[in-house]
């Protein structure tokens, strides 16, 4: 396998495509494109083999990169443009794994007192919460209301619980039908640093952004989908592993993006 | 049972005392108090049969409160005072409950964003964890260490979920030997806000400070010792629940005594 | 003059009316009352001779109260209709006393670490800024744009300073042209915390609602007009004067608040 | 002059005299290194006249940079041992500038709300503050206590107003004696991030870590000595000037470096 040195499916795809020379697209593979008026970029990767996983080094499954431009100044209308995209392909994924309304966990990966691994915990204090409600008061809960709950866990360093451990007792004991776990990534490339979202439905690997790879969180370990949303907020720095490259309005972006991911998630559910 | 209003089982023995024209005490509760020369005073009430346990409202057990004079205007050396007199007597009631070295869990209960509600995660952010080196990089820990992990699972309101579900999951799937739970609690006695720390080894009922009162974390509920730690933070306002009575430096007080059940926690485990 | 015990010029011609058995109007005070549809009622106290100013107690001018029901489970809708009350009616004071488009100076009194008293510094953090691109980079600004500079000086417990020794620093260096103040309050009314925002033309003396009472911050005092906006974020309690009463959901609520306050400013500037 | 893209002068020093071949000391600037037993090194460079001002690229004075080792990993003894060799500095720079006792002015220079830049925020909610109390109840404060009041003034882009605007405006009306700014930069050398804190007499020119160049704070626009304390928190990506490179645990080594420069300052005051 290449060493990629980067976590989205689309990257890798092209350079996968490059160091191999290959001009359409790589066996096992479909990639579309989707461009839309609003400075909105979407891409779907499409790994459809063992092949195509192979090549890639990523678990067959659908991968979906929104790239949205110019947030670092972005006016209300464009965060709701932006999250109203992600909330379309993010039903389209829904759909494809679980029956209509089935009762939805949503869990932020990251470290909250960590500035650029916080995105996960300030998606979750944002997610629109129901489960206690049809709980405990339906006669107050519209009909149709899919139950939803969330939750920030911490991470390894602060909990010093594997956040799968953390998880799937959770899981287990409270059964929900999915999971949606949303996580700070890295990437490798500058420009789609907190102005990229990514879609896949083959769960994620916990501390893959800023922290160090973990167990991962996939149907195979927790027994329910696990769909994953991941936004890189920081670039490696590969001569030295304590330091990282983030945008100096780190902490507006982070703000800007949670509210994104958050109302993508809240209209999809 | 009379309508005690308080949390604290000191109070309510004196409560009841008054109530039934009570001078010794009362059959089925033992009391003893400490003084200390720093300011410190600490009464432990042993509940030792049911007769004592219906009398007072409260489970079978010792309940510990440590009042703390003076906690507004507190120097290093009161704040170190107090958590190492909080230490001894929390090593006293581990020392019945555990056998040496037993893992721990340390659950911090309450909001972390409602202020006054916020003394549970902000004292879980202040615990030595050791579990995760103690089983990934077991040759750089101390002979004699033993493994706390920790966690601040939010509240229903939140998450969704009842405390209990959360903790009852990561209990049973990462089996601690025993867990710590920390929580803000209501007083009626004004002077004893952010002053008074109560240890008791009988449980705890989640949101007794400012939050409703959820399903309990007992022995009975989670198969291990409960030992529970809680400072009244507020005072409920009687004739308007959505009301609370806090100290004006509300913040300030909080960050003290968090640090302060954070060392005392830690020097204990 | 009668002991008042509330900062609301409405809640004080109330308690005059009723400590002096006037039905109609308090001479030399003017009220009128504008019930909108939406949950909103506006009431206009103008004080306009030193008769009426001796029996309020409050100099001579205009106050203006809007109060908003269920500000507590607000939607965005509600934020937006408060908002768009408030600045209509800051639109009009600010003709009364201001040139089309001199310069603004907004300060946000109070102390961000104490949360009940945190609105002014968090509304602050929301105003659009615009002196420094009309000074450095006017070729990209809109023609008609008022210069909107703003500060958040601490109080006199983090300072040192006066927040008038510090403003009065200000303003006479960088020469604004009027002062918008924002601060909390107390009210005596607890219906009314954080459900009601008080303008006045008056000025304002810093400290009315957590801290102590410090210098006035007025047009005599800093020589340009000075429009004080409050909102009622606690209530004290008489038997004690180190603690408040606030609402369990103080932090949510500052939260929504500074929203419609600095939505409202930014709106009428 | 070279482009040293540094802002620590012993750096500019060390690259001046391998640009020109020079072995022993740059002409008109003197160099003294102490290395203390606890991983603590410091080197104070004086630039002597106009001839060593012209090759370093900096004003005649004092700069002093203290280096601590292991800062990431600090105990409390560590963060101790670092702060008093920080004061002991300070003092002996303060002797030279003011008499003792004479009024002095902290300024926290840089933006509260990015991460990176928050350093002088945090540092100024830690002084000891004593002007109040001298000014309003002198028979509680001890003989020989210095008048201190402090201020964060924030930044042109959240302020609309220049840091010296501001405060030039305090300092006429307050009128201390001296000013202390403390503000984040930014180094080339990346081994120096958040590790050296540079004591100057020639005052400072906000911005010069994260944000903007701005008006500089000195004797020359203030009218008073100004002492600049910077610590490197920061280097900047030449390619693109939006992002930065920082430690990941940027919060947490803040948290430390703010609390050893503010007991260094409160120390030597």
């Amino acid at each position: 396998m290449l060493n990629f040195r980067t976590d989205m499916a689309d990257e890798r795809n092209d350079l996968f495509k490059q160091a191999n020379g290959i001009e359409k697209n790589v066996p096992g593979v479909e990639v579309n494109e989707i461009i839309e008026n609003n400075n909105i970029k979407t891409t779907i990767v499409n790994i459809i083999n063992e092949q195509g996983a192979s090549a890639i080094g990523k678990p067959i499954g659908t991968y979906i990169t929104i790239d949205v431009e110019n947030l670092r100044i972005a006016t209300e209308q464009d965060i709701q443009n932006a999250s109203q995209t992600m909330s379309n392909q993010l039903k389209q994924v829904l759909d494809r794994h679980v029956n209509n309304l089935e009762e939805a966990l949503v869990v932020g990966l990251g470290n909250r007192f960590m500035t650029p691994d916080s995105l996960g915990p300030k998606v979750i204090s944002q997610i629109e919460i129901t489960r206690h409600f049809i709980k405990y008061t339906p006669q107050y809960v519209k009909q149709g209301t899919r139950s939803v709950s969330a939750v920030a866990p911490g991470v390894l360093g602060t909990t010093g619980m594997e956040t799968l451990e953390i998880i799937k007792g959770i899981v287990d004991n409270v059964k929900p039908k999915m999971l949606i776990a949303v996580d700070s990534l890295s990437s490798n490339n500058i420009d789609r640093i907190s102005t990229t979202i990514q879609i896949a439905d083959t769960g994620i690997v916990p501390g893959g952004g800023v922290g160090n790879e973990r167990k991962e969180l996939t149907e195979q370990t927790l027994g329910i989908p696990v769909i994953a949303i991941g936004v890189p907020m920081v670039k490696g720095l590969p001569e030295n592993e304590n330091f990282i490259i983030t945008p100096k309005e780190i902490d507006e972006l982070i703000d800007n993006m949670s509210n994104i991911v958050a109302r993508g998630i809240n209209q999809s559910l």
